[in-house]
């Protein structure tokens, strides 16, 4: 593991940037747990479950509050620099991802207890199903990446994403053709459609938090760089 | 107009900010333009109208960056406080909402060559339209409030989201009725539909932008209350 943060006067502060590192990871776990939780959901039907991930959405918005406060307050009370500025602008900006792929998670809970209200639902199981796994993956190493500021572990999730969208515009043409063989199920197809494109920008959200954890490690803004950029910056850059 | 600003010791601090903020409207104005370009290469199924929105994606790339790191290196080297640090912060989380209607209007640029290529695009005319002014016009007024500091602009702004979102569901549901009817036509009516898609996340993210305003001004978080909720708060707050 890295040590990042410069040397402190003060214990005070180190602990204040700790407790933002923890606030940070605790809701990405929430969030990770309403992703998990929304998928399982609609492959089981389960509006309580689905219920759930609506209800955790207070908690999320509550943390995405306390951890912007500690991010103003540190900012104004320790006037920090380099490693520690960095930390903060990094949390502050990746906290907004998470949150988003909470709201996201919100949605396919909703959009599953819709379904469940209509009756059994047509196609989509399997593709949802296989991109639903893949960002929960996603998630589940970006969080890990953050905790031991592992940048390679961050570039490799953000590549997955590519693969998330490949997987996606697959599912989608299949959808697209089941509907036009029946047109009947339109409506019903257009949940799962809608469920799947959550899935996908939760992709991306997760790919925006691994940048932002590039920046926190290296200093360096990866945001509109492709992916083969990135891999190169990171390598001839030194840590 | 309101001053936000405290009394700076320094002249040069003051012209920082001023810069920051500029290349701030700067980019809205930017972003405005595509959004408004995008809409009218739709409408008028104008290819290289569509292609200058693609190309001024990197103008908007640069200028995030370069916003970016003003706000990082005013944050190290002035470390302001008070109404300056939220101005701070609030241009930093705003140019990335900024940032991201650049990106759909990219979405709809493309999804609108796509559809020039495959012939006369069906229905949704009407729809795009109304709700495209709606977003730009929402844009415009947003970029309008952040440059006067105008709090009530901002609060009237983001009310119109809900009427974005409503007027995207009965869209939607005109859509799908014509998918019905005619199956033959889904395929380009998707693409109507992610236009309509990207319309109503331009209006989620100007919302997010004149939240950020809120907090700048009033030093409130507002980003998880209702719309109500954010009038009442807002004026029992002092100045």
């Amino acid at each position: 593991m890295k040590e990042l943060t410069t040397d402190h006067t003060s214990q005070q502060f180190n602990n204040e940037l700790e407790t933002l590192r923890q606030h940070f990871l605790t809701m990405g776990g929430v969030v990770e747990e309403q992703v998990q939780d929304s998928l399982q959901a609609f492959l089981d039907s389960n509006g309580s479950l689905a219920q759930d991930v609506k209800n955790k959405d207070s908690t999320v918005n509550e943390l995405d509050g306390i951890i912007d406060e500690e991010c103003t307050r540190i900012l104004a009370k320790r006037q920090p620099a380099a490693g520690d500025l960095r930390m903060i602008l990094s949390i502050s900006k990746a906290v907004s991802e998470l949150e988003r792929i909470g709201d996201e998670a919100k949605k396919i809970a909703n959009l599953t207890m819709q379904l469940i209200d209509e009756g059994e639902s047509p196609r989509g199981y399997v593709e949802i199903n296989r991109i639903g796994t893949m960002v929960s993956r996603m998630i589940h190493d970006t969080l890990d990446a953050y905790a031991r500021l592992d940048i390679d572990a961050a570039i490799k999730v953000a590549k997955q994403d590519r693969t998330v969208d490949m997987e996606y515009k697959t599912a989608l043409r299949s959808l697209v053709t089941y509907m036009m063989e029946d047109p009947r199920s339109i409506t019903r197809v257009f949940h799962v459609i809608w469920i799947l494109r959550s899935l996908e920008r939760i992709g991306d959200h997760t790919r925006h938090v691994c940048q932002h954890l590039i920046f926190l490690v290296k200093g360096i803004d990866v945001r509109h760089m492709s992916m083969d950029k990135i891999d190169a910056q990171v390598k001839t850059q030194p840590e």
